[in-house]
Formats: C-alpha cells, sequence, structure tokens
C-alpha cells in the first residue's frame, strides 16, 4: 500500500474532462483519475479552503460518520477495472472497521473535507498499473 | 409538522435556476426550493430510478449510515432566512436520535436514494411563509 498526495487538480468548464492527480510521496508515479464536474469542484474547494456557509455535501457525509460516533481513517485506492477506479472509505467506530465503497472522486473529496486531510492509499499493483512503471 | 412530497424537478442546462417543489399530501400548499445543478440531477436520477452501476454521493451517505448501524428516518425543512432553507436529515441509532444540518438539496436527495423514500415534513410556520398562504 502506497500513500499518495494530490498534487493537481484540473477543471475544464467547457467539456467533461475533469481530473486529479495522485503522485506517491516516497517517489515518483504518478496517475490521473479522471471525474466529475461537480465532484473536482467539491475537491477544489476544500484544497483552497474556499468558506463554506452551509455544509455542502461531503461536509454532510463527514457530520454524519462524527454523529454517529465514527472515525474517518483513511482512503485507498484498490482496484482498477475497464479504466474505472474503485475506492474504499475507511472508517472506525468502537473496535470494528468499515471498509466503505466509493468512487475515487468522493473517497478524495471526503478526505480533503476532513482536518487534517485523510491519508489517501493506492495498493501497489494499481499504482503500476495506472503510473505504468513498475 | 406538515408532511410534504416531491411534485416537480426543473432542470435547466443553459442557467442556474433549478429548483424541487414541494407540496402538503394533505393540502395545497406547495413551494419551490432553488438548488444547485448536481442537487437537481442527484435527486432526478433517484427519481427515476436511474440505473447507477457506482455509488454515487448521496448512495455513499446512505451506505455510511448503514455501516455504522444507523438508520435514516425523515427529513425536516425547518428554516427559512434570507431566501435560504434550512434541513435537517433525522439519523436514529440505538436509543439516540441525531438531527443533523443539511442542505435541503442534500436531504431531498438522500430521501429519495432510500427505498421507500423517506418521508419530507415542513415545519409549519416555514411552510406558510414560504407558500404565502396560511
Amino acid at each position: 500500500m502506497i500513500e499518495v498526495q494530490l498534487t493537481r487538480i484540473i477543471i475544464s468548464e467547457v467539456n467533461e474532462n475533469q481530473a486529479v492527480f495522485l503522485k506517491e510521496i516516497d517517489g515518483d508515479r504518478q496517475f490521473p483519475i479522471m471525474i466529475g464536474f461537480f465532484e473536482a469542484t467539491a475537491i477544489d474547494r476544500r484544497v483552497k479552503s474556499i468558506e463554506r456557509p452551509r455544509p455542502l455535501t461531503h461536509d454532510l457525509l463527514v457530520g454524519v460518520v462524527d454523529q454517529l460516533g465514527g472515525t474517518l481513517d483513511s482512503v485507498v485506492i484498490n482496484d482498477l477495472k475497464q479504466n474505472t477506479y474503485f475506492a474504499t472509505l475507511r472508517i472506525t467506530a468502537g473496535n470494528e472497521i468499515h471498509d466503505i465503497d466509493a468512487r475515487p472522486s468522493d473517497a478524495i473529496a471526503v478526505a480533503m473535507s476532513c482536518d487534517p486531510p485523510l491519508p489517501i492509499y493506492v495498493k501497489e499493483e494499481v499504482l503500476n498499473a495506472a503510473s505504468g512503471k513498475k
């Protein structure tokens, strides 16, 4: 499991090609994940700490986890199938660990909504396949 | 507290004026809430039961509540200040009731993501003010 960081967000208002770039912290491998416009702007607002007078969707999710006694732990990008990335959002509650299936865009938006942001990990084989490097 | 139902969703691709209309079940009062494009399409997809191969943001929220042992109960539109509506999402967990602050658009999208959809209530004074009728 390799820890990565969000290094770039590309938002285009004229086409559907929004992307976030994840780069490994202890190395040079990186790759883009194509995401939707809403998710890209949601992530961008958080990275730029733009004030949100009302809780946005991912803030609501963070608030719900907190109210129900859970703790957001981390995000794992754990699979890549037919150009679609898969992720899980890890939440701990008491002694239980819940890994909840999520789109990477939502998982990353949740990660960036936390303070400090949650760590983001990528499975070794996904990183190899995505970055085209071993 | 008055129960309402979602009667209309207006989605415009050319301007920012998306809206959902809520109408009381046992009466004629109704009112629109202006919401964002993303939220409007999220609600619309649910109403039309459009297949979602991956969990969308509000599905993820419903999944998180379930995993943490909570039960989504209802939505209440509980305030109207300076043309902004406020809502709470009621979640029960064990003997506890959590009323979590949310934008009406998110609360309604969550309500419509549940099967059956959660009931939506509006406080009497909000319905009076919003519909212009007593």
